[in-house]
């Protein structure tokens, strides 16, 4: 199958283009590097270096003998994206080519509308381009499960049957996000769902938990296939981040009371996950959501597996309540369905002690690496007017 | 009170800002005159031709003593939005300043992206101005009643009480829009939701019908203080379509089967209600939603109202199908709640055969000035991918 990676370059993408391309896919890489510049401005870095992509790709070449074609450019761009379709002609395409953090989203009011300008308009030219040029490709596209927020109801895939006054409908499950970069992916959800049934294309949705991890069978092939370990408040997601934190012997900040339960997956999951999808594409027409996660855990639940993980790498860590910079309820109702690709396969890693201890161990390899002043979160979600802040 | 009309040059948004002025508020306009600039490229123009909003303003004075400030830019533009609101500090700002057409947002994929682009950006924009600057200010924001769809349920004002598996919580509303334009103001629903929250701001979302009419007792006081009336495939609505249609001696072209059943209201019902919206504000941190309409019509009972009152006018009407250029439900339940704004004082004009025959009569005042090409829709919602279009 002939499988295009947009944001190739990425945490997830160049994982999942190493996965495909090792499967004997024919895979190509479409990436703008504009996360590395953003990670530049912030001053954040991953925890090791990371090849340039097309380093990368030749690295691949160099171990496995698999090519994966990079093409670099934006695909917000009508000319870029019209170009890598019509030259490559994907049979699926599969979208991370976003904005990934809340944080980043929540800085101000420039990097919110730059969060939603490039996820929403991106994924809205991308459509286009499928409708003229591949309009009976798979288009795979990462949504979060933070579209849904925290509801007192349980959360279903994409929709829910709901029963109002004596009738009945099928609808898009009500949606609340809790930042600027999540409410974007609420954006394109609704977007997609138009476009799907609007011009018969094949769309799925996995609305993603928290990915953790450091490692999947390919990236472990050469130090030069490593995916990027980010650490950081803006792109470290809270797992990576309590791994680092144990290491480089800071508490584990959990914010305010570490009651907020949400979704997690395993990196080698997120691999499984959007290739199930793949071999299963959505059929003309459909806009198909799936929940990608396989476990649920508090905040508090997780910062204690890490301290129990870093015991047995003999680390003694504590978790430490800080105030929350997010608006999010601590203690709420959380229970999602995540029976869609369990139905059509999903073997979950499970988030063990051992798993948690295995990424301590890969991460204190060079704890000198870890930047201790990056971790602590700076930017709040409620914050003073700009009118009155002081200096 | 001091209000800011944001899109005070177009058809709604002047018609406001003079109601306000009349009753002795404080009125300043913003506007960057981009709708005329679209009217341009698209080869449309109102039936009358409009004066500048700068002698829109100048005629105002004349007639009634009455102050209209008037700024010129783009409430996309941060040095803009900001600059105005600190110059006039409004206590209210009525946010009109949106692409408002459905067919626009669907000719191509450049209109698409500029139409979400410049109102979920620049509402965006008006909202981070508003946290640093007048954060105490209620924003009136309108909305479409074409977010919702017509799902085969009641619909509600904004939110609905649902219950799941046992358990309830009261969600938003799930949105099924039908274009890229409707999707635009879904965003932005979305989009103040949470601002609402996470700034405390006043906010007040009015999902306005499709409004009809040509007078409102200020545009009625002198020529030059008209506003505009579109009949057009793009800013023409049904009923001022059809009014013109009937002047032009042609067939009113409904789409499809004509049970396609939507919330209309008179212009001046509009005004009515963002007064009462504007004199009623919002709580502090409260995304309060009205649907605001007065009355409900399929294509099919508002083409057959048409025809009657072009008869009262002398005038031999009939009404003709076409093929739907939409994608949209022909047949299906729609019954939407109103009963926010009537709570708090609205009184409905009615869509009477003599209020239509009035229409018709003001219209063929100059029926010469109706351009029979403009009419009859060329946008396709769905269409050929441009690959294969034919030359």
């Amino acid at each position: 199958m002939r499988i295009l990676i947009i944001g190739g370059d990425g945490y997830l993408g160049w994982p999942t283009a190493m996965h495909f391309a090792q499967r004997g896919h024919e895979v190509a890489v479409l990436d703008n590097m504009i996360k590395r510049r953003w990670e530049s401005e912030l001053g954040v870095a991953p925890l090791w270096p990371i090849a340039t992509l097309t380093e990368r790709a030749q690295a691949l070449r160099e171990t496995t003998d698999r090519e994966v074609e990079v093409f670099v450019g934006d695909v917000a761009d009508k000319s870029v994206v019209r170009g890598v379709l019509s030259r490559f002609l994907p049979e699926a395409i599969v979208h991370y080519g976003e904005q990934p953090s809340a944080p980043f989203s929540m800085i101000d009011a420039e990097h919110a509308i730059l969060s939603q300008a490039n996820n929403v308009l991106g994924t809205l030219q991308l459509a286009f381009a499928m409708h003229d040029i591949v309009p009976d490709a798979h288009l795979i596209k990462l949504g979060t499960m933070g579209e849904y927020g925290t509801p007192n109801i349980d959360i279903e895939e994409g929709y829910l049957e709901i029963e109002h006054n004596g009738r009945r409908d099928r609808l898009p499950f009500p949606k609340s996000p809790g930042s600027f970069y999540h409410l974007s992916k609420v954006h394109d959800s609704h977007n997609l769902m138009f476009a799907a049934k609007l011009w018969n294309l094949r769309i799925t949705d996995l609305n993603q938990g928290v990915v953790y991890g450091t490692t999947t069978d390919e990236t472990a092939m050469d130090p030069r296939l490593a995916t990027s370990f980010h650490y950081d408040e803006y792109f470290g997601t809270v797992i990576n981040r309590f791994v680092a934190q144990a290491v480089a012997g800071m508490p584990l900040t959990v914010y305010g009371a570490g009651g907020q339960k949400r979704g997690y997956l395993n990196i080698r999951d997120t691999l499984q996950c959007v290739e199930i999808a793949a071999m299963n594409p959505a059929s003309a027409g459909e806009f198909r959501v799936f929940n990608q996660f396989t476990e649920q855990f508090t905040i508090d639940e997780l910062a204690n597996l890490v301290v129990e993980a870093a015991a047995k790498q003999g680390i003694r860590a504590e978790k430490k309540s800080i105030p929350n910079p997010r608006m999010e309820l601590e203690n709420h109702h959380y229970n999602a369905r995540n029976s869609g690709l369990i139905a059509l396969g999903l073997q979950p890693h499970r988030l063990t002690v051992d798993v948690l201890a295995g990424m301590i161990a890969w991460a204190a390899q060079h704890p000198e690496r870890i930047s201790r002043d990056v971790i602590i979160p700076t930017v709040q979600w409620r914050k003073q007017p700009e009118g009155v802040r002081e200096a």
